[in-house]
């Protein structure tokens, strides 16, 4: 009895100072410089920090490349906003392969679990970094750089990915170029390529112009 | 020969700009608030970012928890430092399970590889949000917040973790409590526990005093 | 009249710079990861940066732990809203101590104004750092880190805390582990706490299950 | 007819993950410490990251200073919300100079174009860092220090300045001190002014009392 | 005996995670924009946490302001490095007064003890915040905006402020103004103050010129 | 004579609280993830925060691009270190542009001073935002994205330019692709292009493999 007295006061006070809340799962209605807006504390549950299944599976295999990637970023998981980190998993079949990208966002560490691959970024002094990879090994593309994975071996390769960001964005170099209306004509111009190679690419990639 | 020159010229102006690093491998023979001083570049090379079969196996199982952690963070990553992420491997047999601790430097996002965990955290305001996760599924525990898993399954348990900083921190709250020399009439004081429950976990965590 | 027409130019072209805000006072009805949505400027007046008589008197003492905590956070004073500090007032009785607890999201510098206390802070090396502090001791409790605060001379105490956040986040580690529906099986299996223990203590602190 | 339906598939898995934004251009209805809301990306043009002749022009020219300063910031230029830069131009006439003023929130890098200039600001050690600076020379004012600039040559000048924020702030000394109701009688205690002095600048600024 | 070895093999693997430090007391030889270097974590000792008796007592009384200022920042208190918060002692006498200054690195919150204080900031906008404080309230100026605090009472006032970073930086206006060896006729043009003001302040504040 | 004794008491508590730096003056000996070691402060000179000449004349132009950038950034203004701007100028001659390149490190505001430039970037959902620009227009490419700038006229471009940064990073896509040892095997493979074009370029770029 005499405790439960306590209880009452001792907690009161403490709920009051932690009245602030110690995450801000994403309420996508509305968004400012540092993520999205934060769901109202007395609506969160401990689903909002559950991505059910969400790395269970690989996502569709794209028959050009082979691969697939399954993320696990704020768009699909809206309890890491403002957290600051996601995840995704990477599948690649054998001849797999990840086209050349960039996540202008995040640094990202990649999880090699099983099968062989040649993993490599281009830093700012045009140096390549690149080596093979197996099961166990862990490896940085540090933020913002070019960088691709190729599967080496003769087996598949499953793998998982840990972004500094739960929004790391991307830019694969492909769809940048060749997925878009912007011009062959200045697109020849600024990447040097040929006016057929371009063509060649914006009929893969769907651009147009 | 007339494009030899052009890249030399391109090349040197393109190079005295990109002067700065796009990373800083840490030389840990200096460090400041933000982590350690850079090794120079001219001696970076791409086993600098690989952590080569650092999460193939499991770190040894302990036997008091049944699990392990298995850590690719800064201590044993250099690569990562300055760069806002770090991953590890975790490992629970049956009956395993990893004790209630805190990262007071980072949130962390589990994914579960292989099968059942029941995981939680604790909220500011002493809410418990905990479920139970299997193959795929991935989970937030937020920044400094105690949390823990259980493995709720029959059989071993395989996971993931990334961490939104190369050096979390970790305070398990057992060696916190009764791995060092807090004093038992304090340590009373300040926890509420009685001085034989203290006593006897002073024994098990290596605590004295 | 020369000067009033020189005034109105020049206060006009000052003024259409400076439209952004100095401060951000928080309207509380909606929030992202980094804070409150800002009241309108229109609205802010001089009372936005005044918590009257906020740390005049001490909040009610708590007769388990003969002490009271203070808060001057965000929650109580909404003018701090994305400032990087806030302040609280702590009293200790005689006897009086404040539980082992953490703040996940701020360091916390305590000067001690009148009494003794003996202070500390648990490493994640699980260091103890404790020591005793007299009138005008500044003491420094890392962010995240577990640390408690005892009053061990034979008067009150008085002190006065600075946090590095206006949203400082707490977690006393009685109440998260004690104070809710935390499972008695898996709260002993993740502390090594005796179940006999844990029932006593969730007793004290409001507990279930 | 293969290749499209390849492109919908790799297309469609790229923009679920590239949901994020890359970019907030302000919704100014609401605002949080970070910076304004940012507009949907649906209704973003390219239109809103071109301040379209924003600085072709210099703005009217202050008798009192024969200067004028012509700001690109968020208050002009939306699209520059949350991306952390921003630009100014300047213009001096002969005998022109910009008034002793701070930018608290703001590093100023200040480019001459044309014209000779006196530059400085005042270090917290009190300690002035000043020079005269020519066309194309470039000059540092660390943020929230008090600077000035002179033109010091016998023809006009123009330049261009970058600040380390889309909201830099500024405080104008002769403003803050004499162009609002500050009391003539503590302004006089806080800055040991004579009141006659402050009297005729209160005059010349817009002050009252 | 099987408890020890459990112990060992556990502490071992805990430890190697928490190798990086959970601070950063500085070391001062050397320093980056972050902060100064780290102490080695070996030789830092709970008497790096503590700042002894520095705010016990003010600091000499400034005869022309009869107050003082003591601080507890990163200059007199080395453990503080990199943890963004400091705090200060304020002490003023009957009539005393801290002159028109501002912060340029942090948000200040000032409690007043005892005494009855007329403090005030000036915002962007040219706007005056200011009111009367007496004992119990909290203050707060913001970021880099010039203020001051005036004993508005009949008997002395002792204070303790916060700021938001362990460096706060200071810029006291007339120190910076005429507490060096700038120029009158420059000062007067930047200022609009008369020539003879300046130079009476000169000789106050020990300018030259 | 009491003056000047007052002087010396205010001075020297004036200058403790100061002794931190307002700045942090490229020491390039040493190095941490936030930039530089700072130059010792009593070697530093006004000289430090002028980058003489800098932005006067441009870099020799390029043939290959009829461009040339003229960068102040921190290799070589080591005044910028920590402050987190920058600048550079651009020049384009008839028929001059910039490739396409992106700043893994920084927004970048581009001001056109004079002539006509089509500038564009490319979104991580592949949309092309370009357009011309003229005289006194600004521009925003966003952090990490794919940009580029073409000379769009019949006159010569100068434009200056803005980073959200001091160490913006540079990668330009044809260095980045063909100027280094990347085989053309994997190249071709991760970026869709045909070997011969990939051959033709590495004999432009300087590339080898």
């Amino acid at each position: 009895m005499f405790l439960s007295i306590i209880f009452l006061i001792l907690s009161s006070s403490a709920s009051s100072f932690a009245a602030v809340q110690d995450f801000c799962v994403a309420d996508t209605s509305a968004e400012g410089p540092g993520g999205y807006n934060c769901k109202k504390p007395e609506s969160v549950t401990v689903k909002d920090f559950v991505f059910s299944s969400g790395l269970a599976t690989p996502a569709n295999i794209t028959s050009l490349t082979k691969s697939s990637f399954t993320p696990a970023s704020i768009a699909q998981f809206p309890g890491l906003n403002g957290l600051g980190v996601s995840m995704a998993r990477i599948d690649m079949e054998v001849d797999g392969f990840f086209p050349i990208h960039s996540h202008p966002g995040a640094t990202e560490v990649l999880l090699v679990v099983s099968g062989t691959v040649n993993a490599g970024f281009i830093s700012s002094d045009n140096g390549v970094y690149s080596t093979n990879l197996t099961g166990g090994d862990v490896f940085i593309f540090p933020q913002g750089l070019l960088h691709f994975a190729v599967n080496s071996g003769d087996s598949g390769v499953v793998g998982y990915v840990s972004f500094s960001s739960e929004r790391p964005g991307l830019q694969v170099l492909d769809f940048s170029l060749f997925g878009n209306g912007l011009p062959t004509d200045i697109l020849g111009q600024v990447t040097f390529l040929d006016a057929a190679q371009i063509k060649k690419l914006k009929s893969v990639f769907g651009g147009t112009n």
